[in-house]
């Protein structure tokens, strides 16, 4: 065991502060990863204030921090495929029980017995619960850390590891590709990404955005065109046309309106996590046979995969830089949506504490 | 033009009653039809009440009647499919539009132009809008005919037009085949079928009721299984285990309970149409990738595959025979859904009038 610094929550109404956290020395099969940026996630600042509680309480303190990106400083004796000066990434997940259906397909992410970065019972023992990426280093089997492309920027690419894989993967279930017409509801830390590989994917891609002032932005992001979802004429022009729309709003909204616009067969899948039900009316699924489906994020040969794939098409996110001190202020900023489009973390920063 | 004998309703609290309506001499293409046998289908009612007003509004005097069931006495002149005498069908479809891409892919129940068996604006002027069954005869393209299988008892044959091609169509579409765990909620006019239809597809068929008094009836119509969905331990045993939930009840209910029931890429399909959105639980999408969706009627060729298929494997519904002059009290007893499983009606009776 030795120690870490890390950024740790005391409470549901606590901010972020210095601390001090233990990790478990390597085993065999451990790399031990000096994280150089993290990305911060929605969900880190859902779950360090336990708005999530009825789905998944916090335990405090908590560590967040999931888009994880830092270059291996120690291997355990049977790691194979990482060595000291890798440069790395860790995501949602740290383990799981490995030999479910769902583990042995690679769809690690739907195995019940998964252990996600922060905030799940710590197997190790090291701590009552797994801590995130707030530090300045973690320890993973190496089965659950991917390789990151080396000609991508480094802070720009933590947010890959959540909002990248959250967008990537549905678009490949549903097959997302050319010859199809895609929508993106919600330009933010999500939407930007989503945007950015149905572009990649060289599908026809529509933003929808209730603020006109990201037009120019969601164009530059890669979008052919953009609709104001408040304006009942411009949605309507869209009705029927969509194979596929990813949903990457948080928010009560009114989903069927979007629903409408999708043609026979298509699917509405939530990225985005309401924490209420969303009425959904069953005509407009009725008519057309259409889907109203989730999707999480993806399994780890797949997050390898969008990587890889991030590395050939040079994508990354679209990030505002931090030291850690100013974690606070960034979820702040977050609540009122004033970011473009995802803060990492310097993690150099938390070195001077 | 010639008059026919029919039952028609003249308003929304008017009763069914007696009418003589016009119908079209058959043209080249047409096949007309001595109606035999029309099933009383929950739309018959809801339609005929203008429940579904916001959806569909009603156009009156309405004669209801989309579960058609009768012999030939006449064709046109360019009619290649059938000759008097056989016994055909007729069911929610008598037209679209044939040259969208949906009707050139067979699937004219998505068409944007389709001619619904009645209340739909008829195209041969004949009356201001289509009328349906509950008459003595009707005059159809010979395309939106389909032939019924001789060895099946023709009163219970005519719900298969449209409650049986409803639950038979999603099942089909979604893969429903052996080694497959299926749900059927609701066991009512669809839900007998789906579970006839389950059963007959070889997979492990699970009714979900309210009633425990209809346990014995599921198991006789095919179920291996039975949840009363009241008791939530029952329904708590087989979460995440199903990969196919047709969902017939057409009142307000707790959807997401069935959604949890849902295995890893598990779809829950709507066949009964509440008229109010249904709350759906983000959440329990996303953990699974699931999907929550719907599924009218199945197109032309589907229906008659699915009759050659209930020819094959001798399925019918369970039917109560009644004359027609008894229809308003079965819409009464629909309400309280006092029949086991479709009301048929005998259209001899309508000779007398």
């Amino acid at each position: 065991m030795f120690k870490a610094k890390a950024y740790s929550a005391a409470g549901r109404t606590s901010p972020l502060c210095p601390a001090v956290i233990p990790r478990r020395d390597p085993t065999d099969q451990d790399v031990q990863i000096e994280i150089l940026f993290c990305g911060i996630c929605h969900s880190d600042l859902h779950y360090a204030r336990d708005e999530w509680h009825d789905v998944m309480p916090a335990v405090y303190p908590c560590v967040p921090g999931h888009e994880i990106v830092g270059r291996v400083t120690k291997v355990g004796s049977a790691v194979t495929r990482y060595k000291v000066g890798d440069v790395v990434g860790v995501g949602c997940l740290v383990d799981s029980d490995r030999t479910c259906p769902n583990c042995r397909a690679g769809l690690e992410q739907f195995c019940p017995g998964t252990v996600l970065t922060y905030g799940s019972p710590d197997r190790h023992g090291t701590a009552p619960v797994t801590y995130g990426g707030y530090s300045d280093s973690i320890v993973v089997d190496e089965r659950f850390v991917v390789r990151v492309p080396s000609n991508l920027d480094l802070a720009a690419a933590a947010p890959l590891l959540c909002a990248g894989i959250t967008t990537y993967s549905p678009m490949r279930h549903w097959k997302v590709g050319p010859g199809k017409k895609v929508g993106v509801v919600g330009l933010g830390g999500l939407g930007h990404m989503g945007v950015k590989f149905a572009h990649a994917f060289g599908v026809h891609t529509v933003v929808f955005t209730t603020s006109p002032g990201k037009t120019d932005d969601a164009l530059r992001l890669g979008a052919n065109e953009v609709v104001v979802s408040k304006n009942a004429n411009e949605m309507q022009k869209h009705t029927g046309s969509f194979d596929f729309i990813l949903d990457c709003v948080a928010a009560p909204h009114d989903v069927n309106a979007y629903i409408q616009l999708l043609t026979r067969d298509g699917t509405l899948t939530m990225v985005g996590a309401p924490e209420k039900p969303l009425p959904v009316s069953v005509f407009g699924l009725i008519f057309g046979r259409r889907s109203f489906s989730g999707s999480p994020i993806g399994g780890l040969a797949e997050t390898q995969e969008m990587l890889d794939f991030c590395g050939r098409n040079n994508i990354t996110a679209d990030v505002e830089v931090i030291p850690i001190q100013k974690v606070n202020e960034a979820y702040e900023r977050m609540t009122r949506s004033d970011v473009k489009y995802r803060f990492t973390i310097d993690m150099a920063s938390l070195k001077g504490e």
